[in-house]
């Protein structure tokens, strides 16, 4: 079988226009279900009520009820004395008045009494006015009356409108049922995948189908996620046909849509039914594809996680939501500026996740990894800006919409933390979200000298440095040089230990960081501008050695657990960085010193109430513990500061 | 039993702080859970990563997988040709690499062949640099990072970040347990409540029970709907009893918490454990009573619809969101103005439901019914105005923080509509959102004059209008006086008739307008400014008639339905609507007149995408027969524009 090249690279609207004009009757035939079922449901009707709501005028407080001309000429002086059972008859809230009646005199308005042969009386000192505490015929809705429009999705308080409305069987749409086939041999299911069969190195888990089929419930659908099916065209072609000859009335078909060797989605759905489109202009999802088979919608999308997100989301999303007569959710929109340049491919509509931060007024916007295969870029993500497909990206400090995926009160909630990276900070986080709810730390891994910069340029509530000074001082010098407007304070956060990550048993036998220059030892090096590159080349300088005599200087990671990573994976036999990265992954350290990591915070927002908080929280004696137990660090110092 | 004051009424946060200080331990264990079970759970553990993502470093390109170094050197000019099996390794897309391997080329850059021999080789033309087209090892996650923080709802891109972690058996919070116990000898259960059983008029449908156990499913609860239990202590007591010492976590008691007669809660709450609150600042909401019986929660709240749902967000839910250390749904907040002044009882704050609309950049709030008792209050808004409790209510048009209901594009695709009511307005609606998805339509029941007055203050986007001139012409008069400065279009939705209302068979035998000063006819009007109230004067002028000749001239609804329940529920003998709404509760209508139903736009608004969709659908022959439908309705002069 050919490979498929993509047809023409369609725009996302084109290919949504496309697909909801192909696949614009829908299939959902609509039923009635008990209202009690009811919730999540989306009406396929204009429910219009059967009763009205109440259905009789009923008393609003507790009392008497009464013809309201009879009390007429009661007053203080001249009370009027009522029968009880003829002129007066006791009514609870919400029970009906007798007939006749037209309103109702309190409890607490009443003198009770009784006549000479005994009969129970009430005496009143004022006239009640016509349906006083009456809660009249249809109030709330009359018979007949519009109560929710067709496209409604039902929650609690639809549940509460079509209840009075006496509508205890409406009219919804069935759930759309959406078929999720993963296909590629290089997948195993995700119940197989435990940490000894992922060590083993040959196959990945494989989790997108329950990411589609969340996503198919989010909508109100149904999804069934069939077995994998390997890179195999016959299979590929039994398992659509299986798919479109059952009950589902969407086929996803997920991976094999890209254009290498092994990708037959297309070309499979064009032997057996039409192509509608193969490629839009979209990233990540370039390589999604559409077709009808046997009148069935087939979506092909791509296999890396967040590709597969951002095509099912727009367009299978889109056709459950058409389906059902409904909006899809919709995020609320903000203004965020991007924290640095986001450069974009022109032709191409990107969807560029980021963390967000409310600093001096201004959302600051900083991108997550943009590779497709990040899952973790959209968990982590508090926003998505989309580049438009004519630009080459968009500017740094730049006002740009972006989708928010928190509310809005969690993101104002949030301190943006930017600089060096620590595993502390991540507990910071989980505990500062425990004790206050609210509040959160977001962090964005930019290096010591990086946060530092973002301070100076008002994009970050707090930076985490680590930055040996020429006086073999921390971040002192660092603060002073670059911060000199700026008045800051330094709250130790820990002292940690820094040494030579290394395979586990040390094989090659370094002991040193001048060992690194041994031939055949290769490193792996932090960015520039990191405190971990910082304390390297200090250390070499004293070495009388040079970057050149390091093999592997110029390949750089971001973070400790990257550099750690590195090595675990062969990809070097040698980096330094935190003793926790180390014993995180089971591997050798050799520690080469101690240095002081603080948490740099302008005086401007020492008294706001979340660095109030996460200074609570980093001083906590819980928080100490949990980091002590991370490994390599010495908190004695913890909370000094400068 | 004695009827039970509030005790004193707190501040809403001092209540909320109360119960969340004294049911601060959370009683849900945490239990680990299948990842494919997991979603809506939220996350009871810092969850941190078993397993790197990916696993292995992987091909990120179909090709074959080989040592860059061995690669050096290739060129055009002088290609290099790998021997497959031992320098080049085929290699598909997410497989691991062969050991050694560290980068991969792409199948395009390849030509195949074959040494003399006949073993397969391929040749290239350009080096590999190291790790081109590589996955790394813990590219996006590595073993023992944080992936989600304790607190987290798990939805799709959860899911994800779980699967890609390793993560296959989360910890979770196990779900909160409500028990809900509906009160009142009022009530009947939902299931009994046909519309025959209604129409008997002895007894409320109980639906609050469904409402209050979506809220709890909401917040990721299970509830329990228990029997209904009469307004008798012993019983209520027993009920309490019964759930606190069963699973239930929270025990949530619907009605009978208000000081009148029979609301027995709070003393109960007393009598078995100890009585927290009675009585908020909350309107609705006011008595809402909590307490601890045998350690648990007991929530009284009260039993009106919009009340309870108020309070049990306030409270029932805040509870349930700490226990799994979470924060609750919050909603976007935008900046409103209210359409008019919104007094407020001083002391309580406030939740007023209001319908939005944007308006020349302003976003417009029109008060719905403030009656505790409209659930519909609840299903037909777009926003809740809180007025705080020191305040006397809000001016008109002061900007004022609003919560929203509906997502910000859906209230900005809405069309507010203010003036007189019609029930084809409704179906417009309807149609409107079916063709236009993302459009609707929102109206406010104002009258026709309300309507204009509001298009002349730009606080809507059209108005109906049915208001005859002196001249016997509808609507150009009212136009030319009111909207001097606003040039308009009036364009036609229908012909209405217009008649008496009459109680089914017509017992008092009326049959023009000028019976309607007989003795013992009483008489249900329209409010000032009503389109409707503008024809009766003019007709009972025209008769010699004065309002003081009819007995219930002063008593007013605000819509053509209200009067025909007013009617229909015995409040009076006759009032004047239009004949859908007679028709609609099965009484009889004697015309009086034809009149014109124009919807009046501002040029302004002409060309607005909303409305020209909105007159595209009501000049729709769909749109045209549903309105036939309804009775008393000409559709021949229907999109004539003025």
């Amino acid at each position: 079988m050919k490979r498929q090249a993509y047809l023409k690279l369609l725009p996302l609207d084109d290919a949504l226009n496309l697909m909801l004009a192909t696949f614009s009757a829908s299939p959902l035939t609509p039923e009635r279900i008990p209202l009690n079922q009811a919730r999540g449901r989306t009406l396929a009707e204009n429910a219009v009520a059967r009763v009205s709501s109440p259905a009789f005028h009923g008393a609003a407080m507790d009392g008497v009820a009464v013809i309201a001309e009879t009390t007429f000429g009661a007053s203080e002086r001249r009370p009027k004395t009522l029968r009880v059972g003829s002129e007066a008859h006791w009514v609870n809230t919400g029970r009906p008045l007798p007939a006749g009646a037209n309103a109702v005199i309190m409890v607490e308005d009443l003198t009770p009494g009784q006549t000479a042969d005994g009969k129970e009386t009430v005496a009143i000192e004022k006239a009640a006015f016509p349906w006083q505490h009456v809660r009249k015929l249809g109030e709330d809705l009359v018979a007949t009356e519009s109560v929710l429009p067709p496209g409604t999705v039902i929650g609690a308080y639809e549940l509460g409108a079509l209840g009075a409305a006496g509508l205890l069987e409406p009219l919804v749409f069935r759930h759309p049922l959406v078929d999720v086939i993963p296909s590629g041999s290089e997948l195993m299911p995700l119940a197989e995948a435990g940490p000894d069969r992922l060590a083993a190195g040959d196959k990945l888990p494989e989790f997108n189908s329950l990411v589609l089929s969340a996503l198919v419930e989010d909508l109100g659908g149904l999804a069934a996620a069939k077995a994998i099916v390997p890179d195999e065209p016959e299979l590929i072609r039994a398992a659509i046909l299986n798919s479109v000859r059952g009950p589902a009335d969407l086929v996803v078909i997920n991976a094999g849509s890209s254009a290498g060797s092994h990708d037959y989605t297309a070309g499979i759905i064009s032997q057996l039914g039409e192509l509608l489109f193969h490629g839009i202009c979209l990233m990540p999802g370039k390589p999604t594809a559409l077709g009808r088979v046997e009148g069935k919608p087939v979506l092909g999308i791509p296999g890396y996680p967040v590709s597969a997100v951002i095509a099912f989301e727009e367009l299978g999303q889109a056709l459950l939501a058409h389906w059902q007569n409904r909006t899809r959710p919709q995020r609320p929109q903000a203004t965020a500026r991007p924290f640095a340049a986001l450069p974009s491919r022109p032709g191409l509509e990107e969807f560029i996740r980021v963390k967000l931060g409310r600093v001096e007024d201004n959302l600051i916007a900083v991108p997550l990894p943009r590779g497709a295969g990040t899952v973790t870029s959209l968990s982590r993500a508090d926003g998505i800006i989309r580049v438009p497909a004519p630009t080459e990206g968009l500017p740094a400090d730049q006002p740009t919409p972006v989708s928010l995926i928190r509310t809005p009160n969690e993101i104002e909630g949030a301190l943006l933390a930017i600089g060096s990276h620590d595993n502390a900070l991540d507990l910071a986080d989980s505990f500062l979200r425990h004790r206050f709810p609210g509040y959160r730390l977001t962090s964005a891994h930019l290096g010591s000298l990086g946060g530092l910069m973002a301070l100076k340029a008002g994009r970050c509530h707090l930076a985490g440095s680590h930055l040996l000074g020429p006086d073999g001082v921390y971040n002192s010098a660092a603060v002073a040089e670059h911060l000199p407007e700026r008045p800051v304070k330094m709250v130790r956060l820990a002292d940690r230990e820094q040494g030579l990550i290394l395979p586990p048993g040390n094989p090659s036998g370094l002991h040193t960081l001048a060992d690194l220059a041994r031939p055949g030892v290769t490193f792996i090096n932090r960015q520039r501008g990191s405190g971990t590159r910082v304390l390297l080349d200090w250390q070499l300088k004293q070495l009388g050695l040079s970057p050149d005599d390091l093999q592997g200087y110029e390949n750089e990671e971001y973070t400790h657990m990257n550099v750690a990573a590195a090595v675990a994976g062969g990809r070097a036999s040698a980096g330094l960085g935190v003793r926790a990265a180390a014993t995180a992954l089971g591997l050798s350290f050799i520690p080469v010193g101690v240095e002081e990591y603080d948490l740099v915070i302008p005086l401007s927002y020492w008294a706001d109430p979340r660095i109030k908080a996460l200074l609570e929280v980093i001083t906590s004696s819980e928080f100490k513990a949990a980091v002590a137990a991370l490994g390599g660090y010495d908190l004695t110092a913890n909370g000094v500061i400068r």
